[in-house]
């Protein structure tokens, strides 16, 4: 975490004055993270780095993306009193979201894993403005994929893309000016988009908001014509924890769902004084 | 918003080299965000001022705050394909974030007055780290109330403090040392501790975790005693949308729960180019 | 202090290049910091963080807010030569405005507390522009109160938002926007508003620029109506060391002066090496 | 004034949710900045630029370092009346800090012109730490010489440098180590400093603490040397508006005084919303 | 350009306090930024970000990437002649910095083009700190490839990192731990070295100080396994402008060398006032 | 190097998410940076500080400035493998540039040294955006002289300005504007300009694009009107190391040349992996 951002969150909750935690004299405390529910935990990192931003010694319990169950110590903080109670908002907002979406994003590998071992789940970029990095991180902890970061990540032409330029300028336009490095991806609404970026030469083709049948169906067809292999096959739109097993059972190789960063519940934590 | 601040948010999404955006020419384009569910939308005016910097003309359809049915165009935006294709997550996010919480606020909102008007609905700060002020921001558009803001707000001593320093210890303190601008609010979790913090002059007391029924026995002591007019009632603690209207009825005046950041989902929103 | 902010301060004092400090070998060194009149000394804690930056090694003498006599020494700093010559001006620009702060706040709180114990002493947001947090941490250091920090402490109520809105309103629409957490003031400047404010729930009535006398006036009414130990009372506007003792003896509670960050002079120090 | 800057300043004075302001309709107002005591006004720019952030119309009724009578209005404002309440304080303080320090430097260089026309009269680095530009714009719009900026501006070899290296080996190394592009000024404490430095080629010598009259002496010595017109004399150390005429008629060029900055009172000015 | 960013650009370049510019009377004036060589121009659109910072009306007679003869003007500017010189030489550095690369770089893909169209010519991260972004557009405008902006780029294994971990190992985990949208490109040093990075699936092949015989002997082998169109070919190190072509006739796809940011010189350009 | 400036280099260069780096185990190695050409090496203190961000431990076996033959270790860096992988690029890159401009500088210095001992070389404002003061220290390292570091140095009134207020007004302007701590150079264009110039009372003239000869002929004339002691002269525009010497020894004080930093190579230097 860089310095300058970990002071504007660590400002964001202490403000220009604390009279709270001032009132408590400055001894040696002793706290306890403890998750209140099961969880996948994560954030870990980030809170040994507030932790040391205070002064304070924080030691895990566990490692960041193990299976924790209720009721156990996740961090042991030592160090001053006054120092725990300014941090300890922090360090639980942090576990807290990030562990709910690793929470979340396992239970979805999970029942992926079942079905069709190997496919990847994988997050958006919808994400809490300014807190990206740690959502999709919280995204790989629990075992998915991040996805690309941003927009100069891997080119992906979307519908609106189309709309304004037709697929094959978009992808004609795209190796042209984007580095040999990226990869092009193509998001597609139906098998004759799929066909025609498959053609064009996308690295990657997204299923958008497909029913699992077509989306077999396209699967079949590129086997057909010898080019499976040459394309990495993502489903996205409209999945849920309760159909993504469908979805991973048509021979895709990724999943990806918002769902991961905008459904997922916070983690119940909470800080324990000695 | 700061101006360093949308940078630094913009800058999160765009990343240091868009190849995507770019494919796109550089023409005038209209473009719809639409509801794609029921909500009490927010954020408008942050879409604004993301659209602003884009050099994009934005005009909101809705007031924030407002209830807006499933399919409703909520903001008409104009300007550049390209930029408008920068900046459509941003604004997406953000609107899908803060409606979330405002839809939620509202909802309880709406079960506590019909128990008991004029009752308030509260936020905490279990909020998404560099994210705060748009959060609460969105409980305020929703009709809650935001709560302090951060550490330095009204000086709040809960059970980490009391178990320091002892309740009256921590009071004297704080009425020593705090501003006489500040409200002093203390966190109990019995009527005892009410008992002694009413006593020592908080301004404000919070029933954190106790029952409902033990709170209407606190607001009837309280009244007994000529102390109710002269102090604040929250209560906090285990509250749920569903468990709302107990508490909403129990005379105190202040419901504060962490649920409405904790566990608002995202609402639906989608940016269509024309 | 926020690294970044320290970073400011250190880069506004040694620029870009400093050819006069390394000029001098990076020998071991010791110097002194000598108040060279009487004072009550603050800052310390910030002389300490500008000498860790550079690696200094700095010990105080005194505690901040004590006094010290003509001559002493306040800070004992090791290190390397050079780095004492670069942090030496920034040091002392922070004793010498704090102290001259801190030394003047005591000056008018002892004379406070000699006619009225226990009425407090209070700045305001007249400080110098990226200077407040310090300036006011000096204030209370000399023994005084802070007052709010700025807009967002406290809604304070003046006689321009009252111009355009009327008292009433002006209250119903702070007590209907702003949370619960925090406190109401109004600035009057008569006795009817006096009334007015009190009936309609402040919790801090400020005496704008009115006559001692008025205010005692005032503040008999306000105990004769039984509302005196509802709401604090504060004078402002107008008062000065010369005059304080005459608002102090009124009856109220807090006296708040401009006087304390405007007229202030610094404390002359200086450092020696040795 | 850097865009980053001024939004550090106006989130200082807002904090991150104002009620006060906010209370007031977003209705067009004009207001008037009245100087309330004759003053040298300075920082209109700077409440232009801050006016311009709010999106206020500011016109400023005098030129920067005019001579303003009691009563006068120096700033005339229009535009929202709530960005007018949010923008007052800062405006403010930016007004009474910089034009008391421009009236008492006003005052002193009115003192120096009339016993030796041509003296100048010049601050010092005793700034307060982050406000330095406007310190020193504020010394120059009184008709004084802000002096080196920082450490980076011309050589300054004084006392503690001396005291560690000599005063031989202190020019010698600034001749070799510093741009030619500098100037190298000495501070000497008698006579015979003086002549050592201006026999090594100081650029500038600076009477550090020294008697009138033995700087009458220097002076004379210098020029039976003929090396009066080689160097820029500067008398320094112990000078106040008292002692002011007394160094300025010794024949020097130059009379710095950290008095300037340290001992300014803040201008009364205040702003009526109409 | 983030406005920050340009604010630390102009600070840079301007300083906390500039007479040299501000002698000049704040007239309007017409400057023409002239090429003193021939030249590919890129930077404009820089130049007119900078000229709008100022509030100066910038025009630009070329398009950037445009082959610019000896002597022509590339951009006009029109404004406060105070503005212009304080702008001066920041946008001539712009312009001549990233020219330089732009020029160079054209001239490697028209070498490339004459014995091998199609082949691409790429940058590396061997950049000046802080200007990667200026100089990675100069080599995209020039018609290169900007390569890869950073580690976040593609995953790119390196002679450093097999020998930690070996070659499978190291293509194993950036298999499982990379996103799917990430290239994985291998460097490798012998034929044997492209056998096993070719097997192994990698989506690039760095061919690294190989002689172009042993190259085109490389991609022979690929071609007869089949693999050629299933990988991406580049080669590097030790590659200028004199050898390009002996490595572009190998049969690979890309070419990357540092001389293109480590060797240009800077274009000669000149602002002249009218 | 200021900790926010680093964090932003190191930013630029890691980007949001390095999976390249992260493939190595967190195991301690070994690592040499070795100069692959002769060269005088600078930027070791960078690099030192680079290696502390990333807790790696590092140690010049040169002094900066030093001469460097082929083939030689420069720094030795212990710790982490992967932070070594993290490091490399950005240590690498401050080292190649810098120490290519302080091997030229030193060229320079040599040449100059043997026709004209103590006239310095200096450079210019032509620097690579946001990287001044490391091109700047590259030339000072090379025993050359950094010249003023921007425009709120020496006040330097060049041909732009003469034109737009005339020499004589500038110089006035300068005199009664500037600080005393400041010199006046000004640019002249023949012996005329540098006559008057001389008389105004210049503290450095600037021979711009005159030839060896004109520049001999007016070094005569002040001499000869014994003006030569009063004034520095500096010979610019033009200068390449192929001209220099003819400069050198026309009886000036400075060379100024924007080759330095212009037409400056990176040294190619390696880090390799033990």
């Amino acid at each position: 975490m860089l310095r300058s951002e970990l002071e504007r969150f660590v400002y964001e909750d202490i403000g220009e004055w604390d009279d709270s935690s001032t009132l408590v004299p400055d001894i040696e405390a002793r706290a306890a993270v403890v998750a209140k529910e099961d969880c996948v935990i994560s954030g870990l990192q980030e809170a040994e780095e507030i932790s040391a931003y205070f002064c304070l010694d924080a030691c895990p319990l566990y490692d960041e993306g193990e299976f924790v169950p209720k009721g156990s110590e996740v961090l042991s903080i030592r160090g001053s009193a006054r120092k725990i109670l300014q941090a300890e908002r922090l360090i639980l907002n942090f576990l807290a979201r990030m562990s709910g979406i690793s929470t979340l994003t396992r239970e979805c590998v999970l029942k992926v894993a079942q079905v069709a071992p190997g496919v990847r789940v994988a997050g958006t970029r919808k994400t809490t403005p300014g807190f990206r990095a740690y959502e999709k991180r919280a995204i790989f902890l629990g075992g998915g994929d991040p996805h690309r970061f941003n927009l100069s990540g891997a080119v992906l032409i979307k519908d609106n893309h189309i709309r304004l330029l037709g697929l094959e300028e978009c992808i004609a336009r795209a190796k042209a000016q984007a580095s040999f490095t990226k990869k092009i991806e193509v998001e597609v609404e139906d098998l004759d988009g799929m066909d025609r970026a498959a053609e064009l030469g996308a690295d990657i083709i997204m299923f958008d908001n497909m029913d699992p049948a077509d989306i077999v169906r396209g699967v079949e067809i590129l086997r057909q014509r010898g080019l499976r292999s040459r394309v990495v096959l993502e489903a996205s739109g409209g999945i849920t924890p309760g159909n993504i097993e469908a979805y991973a059972s048509t021979g895709i190789d990724v999943i990806s769902l918002g769902w991961l960063t905008r459904n997922a519940r916070w983690i119940d934590l909470s800080l324990e004084m000695e």
